[in-house]
């Protein structure tokens, strides 16, 4: 049997999970592989560093210096698991530079510079493989560049932040409020300590920029992504979307039509029977629409060690067999398409908004003339009374355009009959 | 750009989907498949037959003569999509032996001849490829041959069949009876006129023993699929399973451990929260467990001219990838692994058992003695006042073998104090 080398780059969290798993799984990994997979060496930051609970066959295996795999003609195959765009960047550059096949499962650094690194690989002929940046265990970069490749995708939206998820389940099977929420995420170890990224949408950001890049085949920038948190998710909002027969989730979506392409981050009304709106806790998935395939959907554990090993591993076993067959035959970048990216303020969709007003006569018809004046145009409303003087107004639009909106609700929020403007929220469906 | 030639063999619902698919789509087929895909050859059965709705470029290329595909030697890869096991058969097995490459999307021929017909492509260094034939659009087969390949799979089941699946949410949603569902069924084209091979279970009995061979590496024949339809269901099951907390599902389902390999297909209690539980109407799903990604589920349309197509053809793009890199490098026949298959009487599982009693004093007591006594524990009843001197009777057991619950129901039927016996559907769950 023939062998195929690999040279680890890092030894955190997920490099501990590929190495238990080479160790572990390691005849089955090798007969689908057809070639036995030897981890030959491994790049640490400090070598000095107790390790007492690394297997010795791993300790013996560590080297502080990049070159020792980089420069090694006898690895094959790189995995990059540090992380950071500085050194891993410059590590996988050199790596494609020196005709080795590469995995990483660094997001940041391919929302970055996925397309000079695609470019590097091309030139080198290298594989330069990454199912483990997005999601981990899902296998959606696999299925975009491979199963649904001859589809024209219309759509990708997906849940694809773990942190964020737990937390909107917990609000809503819970009936606590998001701060109280994201305390338990950070007590359980389902939050960071600076969970910002998470909450603030970014992480799904650069997720849905990768994604989109492949799906559409053009280069989506982390920046052409419109970006909104949850932090403004209440858990009153919940509660009225289940009454309406809805579930509020974290959304990231990308849309491709005629008009351009919209990439987009934010908290989103899901119909309960839409696929997404039964994805719960730290589970994520991703929403495809293709005009051959139609609907697809892919759910799966979106992040940690095991999931995120599996899918390095996925694609380590297929360039082996890439390898043992003569060459290697991935599709790298594909971003042939050029069009235009659609400006947040012009997309369309329906809204939900929620305001607390004065509770006197006329003061629902003063608002819908508000919103009639800037084209909004009203799909459902509820009024109910609140403490005091006070009433609470739920309104679903139909369709429009984002800065119509937006201009009606910054003139409602000026209104003395409003006492305080409570949430806007998009909500997924057409007209 | 380097051409690679198509030979189809057949152009029926899904021949005729790959040709549009092929002809909208070609720009970017030929983009992502690196070469310009030629569709050069179709095999129809009668040349002469009206054709006012193929177009002109496609009747151009018919033949009836399948030498004109299996004999030319500028033909790469071979699409078979006649079905059926007896030509069909004999072509791919012609084809793989004159060294072309195959995608069929006959899942009849895969369940019953994939063992022979791997064998022959291993002899001839060609690919066999066949995503389509299981699940169509759903990217099943792909993600446990790559994706997930370095996963000891323990489970696998699924939604795998859309007629019945139909149904069963018809009966659901619309509070009818099986016969009625079946046929709304049947009138909205969903159920074949002949539908017993759906019904029954067959259907999904084929594919799970495809599945289950390549997530357990064992040959597992449709033979060794345990099968049971839906024909037994009643709408007053599919109430209480939704009082209980439950949704009826014709699952395929397949598990993997120390005892061996247990096949099956049955109605099964899927409780609510599962994702399984969600998914309506014609759409299938496949859900997995495996020890590293966890649990993973693929949703999507599985049956279909586009969705079939759309399968049949990423396997063409990946093939012409493969061929234009320099070497086909497909994993073939993974069957390494040889495995008990559990006989269903020693299956375990909990079951729902509905009864209808004389109702008097008692009778719930020596129903429950007969059950106690074949070791089979009750985990929750519900009795209710029937019609005249009658009740109804439900319960739901704890583990139990069944050959254990087939015993104990043999020696109720018997009984005088039950009127009818109903209802036995097992359970999803450990105690």
């Amino acid at each position: 049997m023939k062998s195929i080398r690999i040279g680890m780059m890092g030894l955190g969290t997920v490099g501990g999970g590929v190495a238990a798993m080479l160790s572990e799984n390691g005849v089955l990994i090798d007969k689908k592989a057809g070639s036995g997979i030897i981890l030959e060496k491994i790049l640490v930051k400090d070598i000095a560093k107790e390790r007492s609970d690394v297997p010795q066959n791993i300790r013996a295996i560590l080297t502080d210096n990049p070159a020792d795999i980089l420069d090694d003609p006898n690895i094959d195959i790189v995995i990059e698991v540090m992380g950071g765009t500085k050194e891993a960047l410059e590590f996988v550059r050199t790596a494609l530079r020196n005709k080795k096949h590469v995995v990483t499962a660094n997001k940041d650094m391919m929302a970055a510079y996925g397309g000079d690194l695609f470019a590097e690989a091309d030139r080198s002929g290298s594989a330069l493989l990454f199912e483990a940046s997005v999601c981990a265990a899902i296998p959606v970069v696999d299925v975009l560049k491979h199963s649904l490749a001859g589809n024209r995708i219309s759509r990708i939206m997906g849940i694809l932040n773990g942190t964020t998820n737990y937390i909107l389940t917990m609000m809503s099977g819970e009936k606590s409020e998001y701060s109280q929420a994201l305390e338990k995420a950070m007590d359980g170890g389902y939050a960071e300590s600076d969970p910002a990224d998470d909450v603030m949408g970014r992480d799904a950001a650069r997720k849905i920029a990768i994604l989109a890049s492949i799906a559409f085949n053009m280069r989506i920038k982390y920046e052409d992504v419109f970006t909104e948190g949850i932090t403004g998710v209440s858990l009153c909002d919940i509660e009225y979307a289940a009454e309406l027969g809805y579930r509020i989730k974290l959304i990231a979506d990308a849309k491709f039509s005629d008009e351009g392409v919209e990439a987009r981050v934010n908290p989103l009304f899901i119909p309960t029977g839409h696929p997404l709106s039964n994805v719960d806790g730290v589970f994520n998935a991703v929403y495809i629409e293709s005009d051959m395939a139609g609907e697809t959907m892919l759910y799966g554990k979106g992040a940690g060690a095991k999931p995120t090993a599996s899918a390095v591993l996925g694609d380590v076993i297929a360039l082996a067999r890439a390898i043992g067959g003569g060459g290697a035959v991935f599709t790298g970048c594909t971003c042939f398409n050029e069009k235009m990216i659609v400006a947040p303020e012009n997309a369309v969709s329906r809204f939900y908004i929620r305001m607390n007003v004065k509770d006197s006569p006329g003061v629902l018809s003063k608002i819908a003339g508000v919103l009639g004046d800037h084209g909004v145009s009203i799909y459902s409303v509820v009024q109910k009374k609140a403490q005091g003087q006070s009433a609470e107004i739920v309104i679903i639009t139909h369709m429009v355009m984002e800065k119509n909106m937006l201009d009606s609700i910054a003139k409602i929020k000026g209104m003395d009959i409003v006492n305080e403007f409570g949430s806007l929220i998009r909500v997924e469906g057409e007209d």
